[in-house]
């Protein structure tokens, strides 16, 4: 029997990760499900799931969950210190977070810090705090589970290998939907041209990183965290069919590489189910279906967050930290149409250049840091 | 230290694997070497890498060497019998078949029976035999590493995983010369034009193997074999850049698939070293000037010979053989101008029909099988 947490259920990967638990073979029991706002999917997967607890970080939402659920004998919770507490409980075997953007960090450190496994769908996380998280680990054995498709790749092709014989990581990215817009056009780039992903079907906050290509610059960092590597090993590669979803190439020049259709139905439930591949009905890849696959190198000046994120990466400390905090609050600036697509990295670039950098930051700086970023975003609008 | 033999070091995995042992680091003695009649080159392999024993089959060029390398302390032998023997020594490590065709079965047959591991670059070994060796691995507790591209994909995909797992085998195969060539046109295939293989750089009898496709049907028959999967499980794509060298499709519908260039210094090394990737100066893959990957379905009716193996397969017992003894005859009696290419599968297609079958064939059958075979074929001329 797994018990798992699942932070951020409502949302894209949580609703996914519940439609898997129901359609694979898996003695399972759901421990807490915790989400924002969405208080009618909360009552729906309380009712379906039974969960010990139910989290909803706002208020009103909490009261329409409590009305519909406490009757069932499940107990409802509200607000962040709420969340920060229950991924500490250690009954629970794994704690998937979906959580969107750097608020998702303070979840992982606490349960790994209390030994809890999580599989991991916020980049933001390792980003944020890799060295923090990295230490929490060592000390109490937690492991990491990636979600994300390419760090599910590049894990996949590791089972069974040896990390020394690793010659570099090749992350693949769809390039997003700009990958053949004219440079020349970008300043006009509408809120609705970024949110129309080519491939995957994700949420706002990552289809606009994936637009930017800052996504790819932030797997890049999460690369380097996850499988202990040594900067200059990871490449990014666009490949625009999203059918391969990364790859490792070993001391031989032997590359292993991960397939399969782009639905994040597969990484999560591996990371779920760790280390079999249980039988699933997803659909399947079909070769003699299959369009031509092709990939090329990234177009770094178009995409300037690619570099930002491997600068960042470069002086490591609290770089990658402001870079990902930045980010976050201008994408929210820009998908409340506050700033243009172009100003996002160009903001960045000055929160990386005027934040006041520290070799290792703590969990308070890294929440001083938060707020500093929030304000310095702010200061453009 | 690992104790090496060579099986038919002067042919072109023989030559390969040579320049792998000169160009990594691994600590290596070369026990035997042995080839047909390619004194020339026996004797420059003797001098460099100083084998106990050098064994040729022709008993001319036996002499020739003899003449050469004797005085250097190195034994010389002749014949078939002595390579028969030689591949029992129990001090050698690990035996490199790269015989060609049927008659490499019982080398493969004799090492692994004296509980010595065999990289396997024949693949007719067990195509022909793959019930008896499979049961002298389970007594002798020896093993055998693949060699061929495709099946150093499959067991590289497959490294840290369960077999329960494994939902089936993609095997790729270029397609050959003939793949874009009408079929009305194939009554006047050359000689010429079936050696002339657009990835691959091998030996003839192989490459003609590839130009009919037979090559990938007994490609599926040695993946039933060395991973014990059950028939319908293992399917065959036309991949005609031969950068994805095969795959493996797991119960979720996750793909495994391993990459490289077309060069088999990296299947060559892998069986080798195995489990380690070890550090190689080959050329690299290099995403970024690849020009696309396609994949399709092969066209059986070009290709009869695909489902001649398949048919074999779904026989079993002595079916396989004669399939795989037939076509070694076919190939001779086609590059000595004898038979037309279309003859080939006609000719196969009747010995099978026509061979006396027996469920559980043993080695004085198969070798009255590989008589049989022989005047079958010659009586076609």
């Amino acid at each position: 029997m797994k018990n798992i947490t699942i932070l951020g259920s409502t949302g894209s990967i949580g609703v996914n990760a519940l439609n898997i638990l129901r359609n694979i073979e898996l003695d399972f029991k759901i421990s807490y499900l915790t989400a924002n706002h969405n208080a009618d999917v909360m009552i729906d997967q309380c009712k379906e799931f039974h969960p010990k607890k139910a989290i909803m970080i706002d208020e009103k939402s909490a009261e329409k969950v409590y009305q519909e659920v406490s009757k069932e004998g499940i107990e409802v919770l509200v607000g962040r210190e709420s969340l920060l507490n229950i991924v500490k409980d250690q009954t629970v075997d794994l704690v998937l977070n979906s959580l969107v953007g750097a608020s998702g960090m303070e979840p992982t450190y606490n349960a790994i810090n209390a030994g809890v496994d999580v599989a991991l769908a916020n980049k933001e996380s390792l980003v944020v705090a890799g060295n923090i998280i990295t230490k929490a680990m060592e000390e109490s054995g937690a492991k990491l589970y990636p979600v994300d498709s390419e760090h599910s790749a590049i894990w996949q092709c590791l089972i069974g290998e040896s990390m020394d014989d690793i010659e570099k990581i090749i992350l693949t990215g769809s390039g997003g939907p700009f990958r053949t817009r004219e440079l020349n056009t970008f300043n006009d780039i509408k809120v609705s041209d970024a949110l129309k992903h080519p491939n995957w079907d994700m949420g706002k906050k990552i289809t606009i990183d994936s637009a930017t290509m800052m996504n790819k610059g932030l797997e890049v960092i999460e690369a380097y965290w996850l499988f202990n590597l040594s900067y200059p090993d990871i490449e990014i590669i666009i490949h625009p069919q999203s059918i391969v979803h990364s790859m490792v190439q070993f001391n031989d020049g032997s590359i292993k590489a991960q397939m399969g259709v782009p639905d994040m139905k597969i990484p999560i439930q591996y990371a779920l189910t760790y280390p079999n591949h249980i039988k699933a009905p997803w659909e399947r890849l079909e070769f003699s279906k299959l369009n031509e696959l092709t990939f090329e190198s990234p177009d770094l000046d178009k995409f300037p967050c690619i570099k930002l994120a491997y600068d960042s990466l470069e002086k490591l400390g609290s770089a990658p930290a402001v870079l990902t905090m930045a980010n976050d609050y201008c994408v929210y600036k820009f998908l409340d149409e506050k700033i243009k697509f172009i100003d996002i990295p160009r903001i960045i670039k000055e929160a990386l250049d005027r934040h006041s950098w520290v070799k290792e930051p703590n969990l308070k700086y890294l929440n001083e840091l938060n707020t500093w970023s929030k304000n310095f975003v702010d200061s453009f609008v």
